[in-house]
Order: C-alpha cells, then structure tokens, then sequence
C-alpha cells in the first residue's frame, strides 16, 4: 500500500517532468540542474559560468533554497536574471516546482537555464525534472569516498565537478582512485576537476556546455 | 489533508521517540546524535573521540548509512561496538529506525551512544529520536553562510562543532561573523571550532561530553 502510493507520486512528478522538457525543448533552452552537498561550490561556480559566457549566451538562473534568497541576490547583481524557488522545509526540487519556477521565466531566445538545487547529495538525484543535463559537484574537501555512499547521485549525473581543487595539497583525495570507481559506476559521466579561485578546470567545464549549445543550432 | 496525514507520521515518530528516551534513561545511556553534511568529518570526528575515551568509558555506536557500511567497519577496528542502519535510500533516521537498531545494542552498563545521521543538513533535524543530546558538525570549507540556508539543523542542536579547521587559512570563512549568527539564532547552543587533524578544539570537545557524563553519576 505504501508502496503503491509512493509509486503514484513518482509518476505523477515524471509526468510534469516530461511536460517540463517538452516546455524547454519547444524553446530551444539548454536546462541544467546542479546538485551537490552544501556548501561545495554551486553558487560560486555559478557566478564563475555567468561572468565568461554572458557576452555569448542569453541565460537566466532559477534559484531553490530552503528558505533564503542570499544566492538569487547574487545572480541578479551579475545582471543575470534570477527566478527563487523557496521549497518550505524540502530538501529537493521536484518537476512541479520547477514547473511554477519556469512559469515565471522568460524562455523565448534564452539559451541557457541553470537550476541550482538544494545543497544534499540525497533526495535531489530521486526526481526526475526534464532538465537536458544534470550535473553534480563534489568538494575535494569532501573526500573521494562519497560515490559508495551517494551511490544514486553519482550515477545520475552527466558530469561531475571535483571541485576547490584548490584544497587539494592540504588533503587526503585521492583523484585516480576516485576517477576509477565513478567509471565503473557512470562510465558515462564527464569527470571535470575545478577550482573557482584558481581557475583550473574552467575551460573544460565551458567546453562541456557550449559543446551543449553546439547541438542545438545544428 | 496532506498537512493532516503529515501530523500523523510526526506524532507517530514522536511518540516512538518517547519510547526511545525512556529506554535510554532507564539504562543511564548518554546517546548523541551527529549530522552534518556529506564529508564533513562525522566519522573522523568520531573515531577520534573513541580513541580518547574508550579507557575510561563504555561506548558505542550506530551508524546510518544509505547503502554502504564502509563507516561501521572502521569503527568496529577502533574495538567499538557498531550496529549499522541502512536507510535503503532514506535520507535521515527517523526514530522507528532508531528503535530497530536500539534493540540490537547492548545497552547494559554502556555510558556512551553516539548515533552517526545520514549526511545532510535538511530532513535530519526533522525527525526527534529521543536521544539526549544532537549536534552538528560545519566543516570550514562549507563557508560561513550555511546557517541562513539551513536554519532548522542550526536552531536545533546543542552544540555545533566547526570542523576542519586546519582548512581556515585557505578559506574565507568568518568565524567572528559565524559565531554572532549561530549565537542568535540558537543562543544556547555551545560553539566549539575543532580540527581533527591537529587536535584543535578536541579537548573542550572531549570536556562537553565529559560534562554530560558527570551529571549522568550526580
């Protein structure tokens, strides 16, 4: 019984999941979705993207917190608009939020949305929106023995994003260890590392998301 | 309706939580809830502390996990006592899950119940489990803004311990600032900066849970 109500929700989430990428694809609009633990770097790497692509590409950000607007601020002072999902106590966003978010998104000649998710490596990887990619980050800081623990994350994502690389003197990571389990996992995954501060990894995380655009104006 | 069913999978949990404090108190058991985020040194923190008090008192420990129990095994090497919750993809224990792995412990005569959560910083405060105490770890690198996003987890505990330390020169994370926050929002709660690493702030750590002890014998 419990079961088969849980089942329902699913459904029901996937269906206005499907409406959503209908929505996004008759608008031509490339949708990320950024998951990660808090605190591991959505927001800065964020700000990072929009300041080196937004001579380029017409984007827009949709914001879901708990329960501030802190990082929604932020974007809109990058002069990128900015739309906040406040999700009251939930720890996801799930396709009906998104689908209200998108609601109040000018979609017409937007190239690319990002979705920054609520900072948890659980519940986020368990709803399907209708998003074209969905990435993940993980902080160095957070150590390479997150995939056997996130197990569902770490095989639901496009990319990943090793990020603060810049922390990687100070700590134990180990990167060939953790590059061999997630291909076993998702061999599919794009594995990026990064650093905000530094730079490094930037170029390759750009190259990945016009690689996107590119598909789109074939 | 929803909000109703909702209330009654609370006061169920709360109810079990009852039942959960009382069987602790009548066996005399300090049990100590600890969440964090993924990667916030929950483990090594505790780990640490077992190796400083298992001379001098009765411990164990239950650990939650999603999947993995990668974090039991490393405890159980310490020659701590371990009972592994896998929440089969739930991300937080609830107090029934508590109750499941409470009858597998061997509460006789034990001092100390540490119970490791699932990492995350959002359903994990929701859900009372009728331990003594909950804490919270913060690790430098998630940065100083977390309380804003997570206000729950924040307001909830009894002492927050800012992990990894040993990470403060390279981050721009503002303890002064932190401290005011957390002080306001939750002015009872017991700030302790720690470093598992360095030893940092372990002994006031140690000097908490020795406090609680002490009022156990009284």
């Amino acid at each position: 019984m419990k079961i088969n109500i849980l089942q329902d929700i699913m459904s029901a989430n996937d269906r206005i999941a499907a409406k959503n990428q209908q929505l996004l694809e008759e608008n031509q609009v490339i949708a990320i979705n950024i998951m990660s633990s808090p605190g591991a770097g959505k927001t800065t790497l964020l700000l990072e993207t929009l300041r080196r692509l937004k001579s380029k590409f017409k984007m827009a950000v949709i914001e879901a917190d708990i329960a501030s607007t802190v990082d929604a601020e932020r974007i809109i002072e990058e002069g990128v608009p900015a739309t906040q999902i406040n999700t009251g106590g939930e720890c996801h966003i799930d396709a009906n939020m998104l689908s209200q978010a998108l609601s109040q998104v000018n979609l017409k000649g937007l190239d690319l949305l990002f979705i920054e998710n609520v900072g948890n490596l659980v519940c986020p990887a368990e709803f399907r929106l209708g998003v074209t990619k969905s990435i993940m980050l993980l902080s160095v800081p957070e150590g390479h023995d997150k995939p056997y623990k996130y197990p569902l994350m770490f095989t639901t994502t496009d990319a990943i994003l090793v990020s603060k690389m810049d922390y990687l003197p100070l700590s134990d990571f180990d990167m060939p260890l953790f590059k061999q389990v997630v291909s076993g996992m998702n061999p599919k995954a794009r594995i990026i590392p990064i650093s905000a501060k530094t730079g490094q990894g930037m170029p390759d995380w750009i190259d990945w998301l016009e690689s996107l655009l590119e598909k789109k104006y074939k």
